[in-house]
């Protein structure tokens, strides 16, 4: 043997086993229904590395990932191309997450890789609520005629979960047909005073954080196929996670970085420090701190 | 032949003819005086490209290009480094376009190519006032010796319409003198309440709206030759742009952009939106989602 | 109308009409099958923005496109991840313009675009050669459980032509299986002590050339997905192209050029005279000055 | 001799001898303990590059540089990789300043730049205070068992001038000790009610200003080592500073620059902005256009 | 347990024990006493990453790596900034592997970490020689008053092993004195002639292979501190690299690759594929395919 | 005063007055009439900062910068877009130099440049011959119906010193008109065997050398506006220099880098090491060492 020490490879601070983890990261390196710019499969593996640069502890919600074991499982092996073999793939390796009574934490890939996640969900949780972050409501029927595309994923979820189990915020692209059906349907989260009814929805029943990244401005994310201006700062962003820290969330994930069209590297320090401030959510907050914790949220930045 | 379909070449979802048009797109490729870093004339073609990841859909503005007739004429081909004859040639082409009845959209290229576009607008407006979103106020008399350059395009476009005709927003950089100059001639609207005022010198004439992109923070904007920190969200950039949209609009410009500056892309997509934007200025606005289009402007992003 | 002149958004040099055409350039822009990283979708409209800068005269062949009709039919709109579909499509936009008498020139995009033209040419040209320059022999039977990818592609191929119609340069990367076949197959042009061999099997045949340009030295060509150091100079290349420029060549294809992994545009700029000089091949050189431009390919660069 | 004229090599404006200055700018490229990201080490040279192009005159202050005499001292030559010497070295140079009665203001480089100058300043300024902008409150004792680092630095100043001489804004991440550390020692400036508890601290004494530039949010400063989301904005950071432009700055560092990270360029025309503002700190305002320049810092940006 | 497949993490195709391996593959991602450009610590871990995109055939040797067990054990975890220990550390892991009777393959890193290395051979190896590949000699007596840097590396083993034990290619550039001393100690090999003379050196002895990848041209390697032009084409390189194949190799190392300097991604290809060369090195050639080999190396490239 | 040490900002070695110089640099920060990509203007900063890496020894030529005085004046400080101003502004520099009997080194900028150089120079050589190596035969009469542009500089210098005092290497793209002009009057050297004509034109007489740095290949330099494949390596570019290298050189200028365009930083470090060889011409070799010195130049490289 050789003494070491060496550099880990999974994520920073990760467990051991998957037995001990609450949260079991998943990277899912797929962008094969990518309309514009392609590349989300290379996020999986620049997150993790920048997860080094992290520090466990979280200001903003004055927790630490400390008390919070999880599990670095690492990337699945697609077979290339084969959309289907791979949506198959990902449903089965959720299905044991879940069964296991764990929390899945997918890393994107594009957002497709969120929808067979959500069927082997749906098997424990019939009650299964969603909690979207998004530039874009993928909510289309059919995208040139495929049901099942990152533009349409979902669509594909509501088909499982119902309309009304379903909050969206931060979106501000798509056809004029979308806007209409989130509006019919009461899904768009538009302003603060909708808050009270988002959180109806949701409080009380399981819910799965899906975060497409291109929620946020491209001023700061940067790395994403489609970016769109006029989106959240990292603080709003923030803001807006901290109002539902309180649920109950049984799974999440994070997609749509493409880490190569952003050479400052910053877009992946972003996803990789929003994966952070997911995990945390629920965490039992330090109570003396807490208002120096909204303070740092808030204020100076 | 062969049968294709082709991805067209136009501007997404552009007209087939000049006569159907509303707006006339053209593309004004020069950087001649650009005094730090060149590359304007990259920057019509990179927006044609870019304009195909738009939706032809505002949520903003709650409206739809579909019913907007726009004519992409292309770039002009501009004889290399003579700036008196390619001015020449903008203004007979922006003559063109106005006693046609229809509007001049300007892709620059550098700001100074808004010259003779007002030239050729004051022939027919004589009393044509000027809205300009920028960082500089590109008032100074002269530059360097010299009387026409984009550090005096705006002084030189006062000359023809008087300082009363001008309303300037997001400036933020310049010599003293152009700061004293816009005070003493009323041109700058600082705060919310020089809205007012500023809307009397525009409303009931016709207007040419002018828009360098470095009016907005390099965050967002970093593909420009001189970028000003300081500057406008593209949310608040949009915000500002609703006060006016009442206005009679008879032409505009985007201008600045120099894309190889922005490896990520973004600043390309932006400038698109932004041009989508004006385009939809004035259209009418479905009574029924006016309120949600609002929040979508201003909340939670 | 406006008066223009405006920049043509055809290829430098191209003529009006498929009619008049010898040459017809068709962009291929798919990558549904790449591996390593993706980004050939860019490929075709790099290409055509660089064509602006070339000239149109060629020192190494000494004979200028002026004499050489070509037609830009533009870039196929292809049903994004439908791979049977888009190869269907591309076989049916080739068989017209075998049919019509002229001359393919597809521009990739992946190398998998050349398998459908290659089924449109057998049905003209029964007796089809097939010249290869390439990094990677792509002649796996199957990739991943897959048949048709960018990996087995001139395996398919050789299924419609017979691995004695093809000839094969530039080969330096693949499993030792590869390597085994093509020494059994006599495909592999290794030493110019090969050139009469691999003449003999062209010669008195119609033959398709298919360049992927990681045949290329990554030095100059790191635009591509999987660039394989210790390939040829722009030099040795056209050295080797210029052994078979007296050959019937019926069709050809550029493909794997993916732009945005080359900030510098070098790669871009490569591509687009690989196309000018395979559009001259067969031209008749001009006897006076021949000396002149052998030298122009081999001394003093 | 040529008779040129040349472009002068010294920072814009500069003064031409060390006698007539009130600033003196010394560059300090060390970046020997940075733990992620090096480059810190390029960062004075292109901020003198990027002073070419600003304007002497700030809006936000109403104020110009032609008023107040600097000196560009140039970068010191540090002995490579020998730490010791390199903060020797520092020293003695500031002291040369501090004794001569002027205000040093180094351009880093690392954080650990900062520590020397102060044990020079102290030397003078026994009753030195520290103001500190930075995302890192950079106060662990010791940092891999090391007392002298980046993120040490302040702690070792702290030793020299007392906890309750410190004011800290934005900082926002750290482990937890660190935040326990600020909030027991009330160093941590978190809403603006703490404002007059912060200027308690610093009215009436020297004070030493130290920007790290990452405590502005990456969307502006992507250029930096270690960009943390979630931090100020370029208006905002201005803001904060316009709070304590009345005190007594008798010297200031900007350090943290690392300008290949940002290919746009952009961080480094923030980096020399903010010298610009930080060397008009003080400077008595033209009281009629204050307004203006009030609005200009808050209202339309 | 989810059940994958995952991708693995370490080098595509390494053995999955210390025990069962020939060579040891040993990250070292120290760049302290660089003095132009940092960032080769990025180095080992890019790598790794590219190792994916290798061909474990190497048509070059007709070899492939599927006989030759290698394990990779990972990147050694240093203490920030404090050479010496860093130095210990990697002559500790060293003596490990040489005494296990392993090869020792170190992937930079810059160059210094070769010398602890070599003192871990000579303790097992007292009549080592050395190979080395280098832009610059690095045989400076000090560099700065420093004897250990990279400057310095090769002047320290030197010490070590004695001046006639040393062979050195590709050197170019350098002081005066630096080839003054290669000259009087007849290390250079300089023509093809010298080749004799350097092997009569080797032969027969334990060799140690230092590969500085500026050796290479910076045309193919681009991603290193300090580019030299007038290098090596990889086919060069591998040419000369064959002419010593048949000697006793007992470890390795291939240093200075600073993979962010190369935005294309083909230095870190380039240095992946010369690992994959000298961990086949020795390997019995397929004699039936020798022929086919040379040809690949030298002809058609 | 502030004791330093200070990194001097003019090029590394430079002398510290215009009267003890042989050579003097002279910055030329003009590209108005390029014509493609600009950027030119900001390659004399980049490579006076790039000449830090350098040593001042060339094994190449085994001569030292040490006996080498030249003198850094900096950049000329142009009047902006005004050609004939600028045009006016170097020759008269360029007269003082070559009246003062010291030979002048222009750094480009655009190869206009050498034009007004040639102009004072003739003055004082009549029987002035110019040494062209160059991508472009720049040889227009005219381009877009103007005299003086990049495209034409060489034909104005013709005007002035005859076709038959020019001799032009590396010429590989152009329209058909300039390689027959080039013809009719032998300005091309194209194979070795026309190595003794060209001498013969030069031998004897003052000699100004212009070289455009697009007559190397793009892959050592991808920072110029019109990248030119085919072109000379930088060992071969250097065996070429070396047959010239006894001749009486009165001056000489190195144009077209573009720095930004080659992110990896490589054309910058090619095009400052080319200054340094050209510097070097003329100086008297050390005899014992001329064979190693060949060696280095042709041979493992």
């Amino acid at each position: 043997m050789v003494r070491g020490p060496f550099i880990p490879r999974n994520w920073m601070g990760a467990c051991e086993t998957f037995e001990e983890a609450d949260w079991v990261l998943v990277g899912l390196p797929y962008d094969g229904t990518t309309s514009f710019r392609p590349g989300t499969r290379f996020g999986p593996e620049a997150i993790r590395g920048a997860s080094w640069g992290l520090e466990t502890y979280s200001p903003l919600q004055d927790a630490d990932l400390d008390g919070t074991p999880y599990f670095d499982a690492g990337e699945l092996e697609f077979p290339l191309g084969n959309r289907d073999a791979i949506l198959t793939m990902i449903r089965e390796n959720a299905r044991d997450v879940v069964q296991a009574g764990k929390r899945w934490l997918g890393l994107g890939g594009e957002h497709l890789v969120t929808f067979p996640v959500i069927e082997a969900y749906v098997e424990k949780y019939p009650d299964l609520a969603i909690l979207h972050f998004d530039a874009h409501a993928d909510l289309r029927d059919d995208y040139l005629g495929e049901k099942l595309s990152h533009a349409t994923v979902l669509r594909r979820c509501v088909d499982l979960v119902g309309a009304d189990s379903l909050v969206q915020l931060g979106i501000r692209s798509g056809p004029q047909e979308e806007f209409a059906w989130m509006r019919k349907n009461g899904t768009l989260l538009e302003t603060r005073e909708d808050l009270p009814k988002a959180l109806a929805r949701l409080e009380g029943r399981p819910v799965f954080l899906t975060i497409d990244l291109d929620v946020l401005d491209p001023s700061i994310m940067s790395g994403t196929g489609t970016p769109e201006p006029g989106g959240m700062s990292f603080s709003t962003f923030v803001e807006w996670l901290m109002e539902f820290r309180h649920l109950n969330f049984v799974g999440a994930d994070v997609v749509e970085l493409s880490p190569h069209y952003d050479p400052s590297g910053v877009s992946t320090v972003v996803a990789a420090k929003v994966v952070r401030e997911v995990m945390l959510l629920g965490r039992k907050q330090n109570q003396q701190t807490a208002q120096a914790a909204k303070a740092a949220a808030g204020t100076t930045a």
